[in-house]
């Protein structure tokens, strides 16, 4: 199979694009799902128990493919497994550029018939060089205009994220929890069994898209490791890939071959290899998002000294600890720094040596402290508190005097963090619009100590691979 | 100094209290954030300029302590440093049960003077046989008599925790964020430089206390170790100690010498000697908060292998993987279940095999699924998906149909534990009252799965010590 991105890029970008054998039972999900798209969209469906209920979601069916008017750039097909193979034939006869297979049954169940029906699939496509998606999986997702993977899924946000996931349920909730963090996609595609088109080939078209700033992985396996790490490597030099592996363990790795039939690897070699081609690892969708939204918000890291300021006594210790666990430091400043400090920092309940404790009397000068800290040469980074301690939400009253703190930081063009520190009270909403507003200026926002510090750390360790730009 | 008891139990519940010395720079924050205290509350001040604005407040003002009437329980102390002995000198006279002193500046700022002020406290305490809380701290906390550290705390919610801290800002965010995760303080105290009453004279009453179900501690040093383990040894044996632990680090390690004037211990020291007794060792605020919540909710945790369940596919493997690298696993039923299941477990989309991904058509069988899973041998725990995916909100409607699974695992007394994927959504809120409704009906609710797997991997290892109950 030869990738051909103009294809690709009809799919990603279509103007037809068909539904073929969306299920009643299912409330005709995929119909559904690209209700807001701007270009064409039909419907193929050959049980005529379903044609009044396509006709009333405002969307023409026909019952072939071959039917449908003019060229088509993506078919979406949700038929049972049985049918899959007729479908693909039709597909090929209308030199469709793209098909995303959602139906499921192959070889990720482990019988007979389910890896015949892959066998077919893949010798058909094959041999037509045709662009399968899948199956067993949700396919892609353009917010920009309006194809999805799922209706709940957000529209019009077209953000700098390339997303590649070998699972439709990682896709989705991705891009949902992504997209509330200020971290939105561009294109994103669930490729399930990978059977014709895998994630290489993904990789390498998100690789020269101009739009795709960051891309994300989730990956179950791997079927061609040296082409694999080729693409890595040549994309991870020009652009961060930050890549998350389900199956890292023993009991993982015998549920991705229920999942999507991938053959679980040593993680050893995963891990050598990853690091080698320049890609980033993560081990939860939290620690993606943060570790994108790093990589996206930061200017390039270049060290790991880290000025922790804003915060309380307890909370500047806790979070010294939780950022040097992290692989980060947070050393003394330079002897410039302290003296010029000492001559106006107010010591009771408070100190300058960093962490930066401000707690009460000095927070008046904070902007002279943070002045010198970020200067200091022995500073690399600054972890800022919005928040000044768990549960305490803040009012955008209260953020602006910060604001002229960080912006007057930003000018150094040291990377910058914040922490606002998300609590479960009913004030939750008001923290994630001062995590936005904040974002909005430049600047990343995280909702806890370990989130933060991680992501600064993943974003260091891109940086500092030896292989990647910076 | 001999701790007496009897004076402890009249600080925390007391019937007459007075802040000596609030500052009106503060805006009286003493004294606002005891107003909901339901006994005698009085202000000692000696400068004029704050007289109407005490009595604003609705409270009487006198310009000596010993001209208060009737016994004290409790004294609030917030003057300057260099009043501070002659304030202890007022409380020891008019023979007040115990004093809280928020006065900072002294061995924390590392001045001559500091140290010098210290040291007078302490001689005039301990000659005396004072019961002195602090310096440099928040002191005391009892929401269900309305006693606070700050205005901000909640009252009225006497939960099951007593909680001990070095720090008073982890000691009111601690208690803040906890409580909005169902998780409520019953006594809290915050003890900064700790001179004379120390963190093992707290624990040892709180462990005495029988409304205080578990403990959680944030300590930055130890000052007499041998009593520190011999209290830890015996009040974990009878009920879990949680421990969060400040300057683990180096530069953590620095930091709180300028916040408590602690003396960092080595790493390994405390490791051993804390999992000698019995205690379990958390490294932030939010994972003290769910280990306290597993602990609180849970039965005892005797195994640990666990049955995940509720999630489709990419979720299931991911958290599979979560909770092995936790140190839990996520075995294999047993054959006979597996017997059972294939009778009638529609494959095409799902799999039965542990994690047990249920993603759409099997959804329905799901109570017969779970109760074939949760009575298996091979099973000790169960951790079940409320939520399906990040960032998707579930509605009261949808969790009724769950919760008649949830209560029939339940029935089994095996540990059951809860993911409600907390999202930052405007639906936050509705996420955090599903984690509400369930914590109401027993079922402790975790907000994102590498949460959920280390609350049950410690409590898994609190039961699992050799020397706790169990």
């Amino acid at each position: 199979m030869k990738v051909d991105f103009s294809k690709l890029e009809r799919a990603f970008n279509p103007r037809t694009v068909v539904v073929v054998g969306d299920s009643k039972a299912s409330n005709f999900e995929w119909i559904r799902g690209q209700k807001e798209f701007k270009g064409k969209l039909y419907s193929v469906h050959v049980n005529p128990n379903s044609f009044e209920d396509i006709k009333a979601l405002g969307v023409e069916n026909f019952t072939s493919l071959l039917d449908v008017p003019g060229p088509v750039d993506l078919v979406i097909v949700a038929v049972a497994r049985k049918a899959a193979p007729a479908v693909l034939d039709d597909c090929i006869r209308k030199d469709v550029a793209a098909a995303h297979f959602f139906s499921s049954g192959f070889s990720e169940t482990d019988t007979e018939e389910g890896r015949e029906l892959e066998r077919q699939l893949i010798a058909r496509a094959e041999a037509a060089n045709f662009h399968l998606i899948g199956p067993n999986c949700m396919g892609l997702y353009n917010p920009g205009i309006g194809i999805r993977q799922n209706e709940d899924q957000y529209l019009g946000d077209s953000g700098p994220v390339g997303f590649i996931s070998q699972s439709g349920s990682v896709a989705i909730g991705f891009s949902m929890e992504a997209h509330f963090q200020g971290v939105n996609i561009n294109k994103s595609a669930s490729f399930g069994n990978g059977i014709v088109l895998d994630s290489p080939d993904f990789l390498e078209y998100f690789g020269r898209d101009p739009a795709i700033k960051a891309i994300g992985m989730y990956l179950e396996g791997i079927k061609n490791g040296r082409r694999f790490m080729s693409v890595l490597r040549d994309v991870a030099a020009r652009k961060p890939v930050v890549i998350w592996r389900g199956g890292r363990t023993e009991d993982g790795g015998r549920a991705i071959a229920s999942h999507t039939g991938s053959l679980a690897s040593s993680s050893s070699i995963w891990n050598a290899a990853l690091k080698q081609c320049g890609a980033i690892q993560v081990g939860s969708v939290e620690e993606l998002i943060d570790t994108l939204k790093a990589l996206l918000f930061l200017p390039t890291v270049r060290g790991n000294r880290v000025a922790i300021a804003g915060g309380p006594g307890g909370q500047s210790v806790t979070s010294t600890d939780v950022f040097v666990e992290a692989g980060l430091s947070v050393p003394r400043l330079t002897r410039e720094s302290y003296a010029e400090l000492e001559t106006f920092f107010e010591v009771v309940g408070g100190s300058y040596r960093n962490p930066i404790d401000t707690a009460g009397p000095v927070r008046r000068d904070m902007k002279r402290i943070m002045s010198i800290v970020a200067r200091d040469n022995n500073i690399d980074n600054i972890a800022y508190f919005v928040s000044t301690r768990p549960g305490r939400h803040i009012t955008r009253e209260q953020l602006q005097g910060t604001m002229g703190i960080l912006e007057d930081i930003r000018q150094l063009n040291k990377p910058l963090i914040t922490m606002v520190l998300l609590n479960t009270s009913d004030a939750a909403n008001e923290d994630r619009d001062i995590m936005n507003i904040l974002q909005e200026r430049g600047i990343p926002a995280f909702p806890s100590v370990p989130r933060g510090a991680m992501a600064l750390k993943n974003a260091f360790d891109y940086y500092n691979n030896g292989r990647n730009r910076g």
